[in-house]
């Protein structure tokens, strides 16, 4: 099923299932009154959103016209946020950009960060930006939503905690990350309020496509309005979600309602070389920092810059069919 | 007035406000269900919850006992949990340990990180500790809730955000943390679930003790029964609350309930130098990690191990006539 949250004017929105092919809605808010409240009582709430899922699909309840731009991120607050480095590749043009080994315990312990969960942007909410000199970025990701897990976890046990899907863009001020990272304790200002797609899935609505807790799939990254990055998802994962969820849950229980995310999906070019621009023939990137490294590894400095007031970004994943999957995040930068 | 939120089997628990001398309650959901619910609507609901305290202290409404055991931590959940690390006196030990100097930016850029907020312990439950090798650390703090912070607020209209404050065990694994560290991302399994103080004040409460966004008086800290830290909040601090809660909001809006901690209480020694046990006339320390390293500054190595199941720590505040502002955190570390 696909659920979305819409603007009410309360903070938290209101739950409606959404038909697979995001024309039309229905409230659910008599069965659960937010999203967070649904993942609160999952088992029980789970099999009514699927009940009410089959009848919006077979057009037996009265349904509204769904629009994504009404949605705010699925959770508009979230009581955990946690993301990942799933995607090695990016981490290896971090450090190939200025001529640093990745520590060879990347490969089996995954780089996680606590990101800030009290306020996301909508999904075609505007990205308020205080200064240019900030650096910034967009990073389009996957993540899922979990259940409660208990802590020590093992990453099979935590693949059946992945209970939705979403996509992200998950804004990062780069001119501020080397001074934080310097300052030993990880992001924090770097790291301002991320947007979710207008809808999360059950693993399911994904069909094979789902395999191995990874989408297997492009995600489809567009700036100012030419395709940028279409890196698949499935590929040139070192952690898959269940992995992330298990690290997360090593040292502590994680609550209802978790979000963890993968990271920026990165692809190797299939020479095992950094990725080419979509526009000569690569699959691009899923953030602007790694075309940078890759101008920096290519000719010693990067050329494109940050994104500036009035820059737009979409992220979307598409089926077989060319069919949107999440809704499309879709965002501009303007002058905070 | 006081406010504390007791388990009714709920996860956000119920509402209450509690008498100054923290012997009685009354039910406070008619006006607000929860804490979270409260801080949303704070300006409506506030002036409420103050009519009803002043009932509560008159005892012209029904009471019940009030047993600080009953008590979760006052948001059992939060959507943010930042700390800072406002007492550099700990840092500067810290970096004395290991021979290093502390940047100079760290006396006008304060520390924070962003901390797990999905499933606080409540003030006197177990700590849950898979491992002796994990190194548990108690560290005892003030924290502040605010309600909505604008991005890019200043330090002066920070300081009227500050609408609760609380004491913090902030449970810390040391043996995890040199790792995660070095891997650049910040704390994220070193840092388990924190518990809270049983009671959330506001700041009136405190009288002139509250001054200049901080608490001036001693944090009490108790290890197994025995004094172990008697630091002055007040004193040796580099940045008050409302500069933490700037700090936090210089890239993005905070969203009411977000909860901001000072960082372990530290003081120095009169003379400037490091602070000796309470057991030798000192004002001890409020985690062990500090007296392990004033035991490696002294004698090249630390003595005092960290925490095992079975170990207890306590963490309290009074006032001028030695009652307890805030009530006990009282917990007992056990295996997981």
């Amino acid at each position: 099923m696909k659920l979305a949250t819409l603007n009410d004017g309360t903070r938290d929105g209101k739950l409606v299932v959404v038909s697979k092919d995001l024309t039309r809605y229905c409230a659910a808010d008599n069965i659960a009154p937010t999203l967070q409240a649904a993942l609160d009582n999952w088992d029980r709430v789970a099999p009514e959103l699927e009940v009410l899922a089959r009848d919006v699909e077979h057009e037996v309840v009265p349904c509204e016209r769904f629009h994504e731009r009404e949605a705010m991120s699925p959770l508009p607050r979230a009581y955990q946020w946690a993301d990942g480095s799933a995607y090695i590749n990016h981490v290896e043009l971090v450090r190939k950009a200025r001529d640093s080994e990745v520590p060879e315990s990347f490969y089996h312990d995954p780089l996680m960060y606590q990101g800030g969960s009290d306020s996301f942007l909508a999904p075609r909410e505007d990205i308020p930006l205080g200064d240019i000199a900030w650096g910034c970025d967009m990073e389009g990701e996957v993540a899922c939503i979990t259940d409660d897990v208990p802590m020590g976890v093992s990453a099979e046990e935590a693949a059946g905690h992945i209970k939705l899907l979403m996509l992200v863009n998950d804004v990062s001020l780069r001119g501020l990350i080397p001074g934080e990272l310097a300052k030993g304790f990880g992001f924090f200002q770097s790291k301002p309020a991320s947007a979710f797609s207008p809808v999360a899935i059950t693993p399911d609505e994904l069909g094979e496509a789902w395999a191995d807790c990874l989408i297997h799939l492009p995600l489809m990254v567009d700036y100012n309005g030419q395709p940028f990055g279409r890196a698949n998802a499935g590929v040139d994962a070192t952690f898959n979600l269940a992995q992330l969820v298990a690290h997360a849950a090593k040292t502590r229980n994680l609550c209802a309602g978790t979000i963890i995310g993968t990271g920026t999906i990165s692809n190797k070019r299939a020479d095992g070389g950094p990725g080419k621009p979509v526009s000569e023939g690569g699959l691009g990137y899923s953030c602007i920092a790694e075309i940078r490294m890759i101008e920096t590894i290519y000719d010693g400095a990067p050329k494109t810059r940050f994104m500036h007031p009035g820059d737009t970004v979409r992220i979307e994943m598409r089926d077989d069919h060319n069919h949107s999957i999440f809704g499309a995040i879709e965002q501009k930068v303007v002058q905070a």
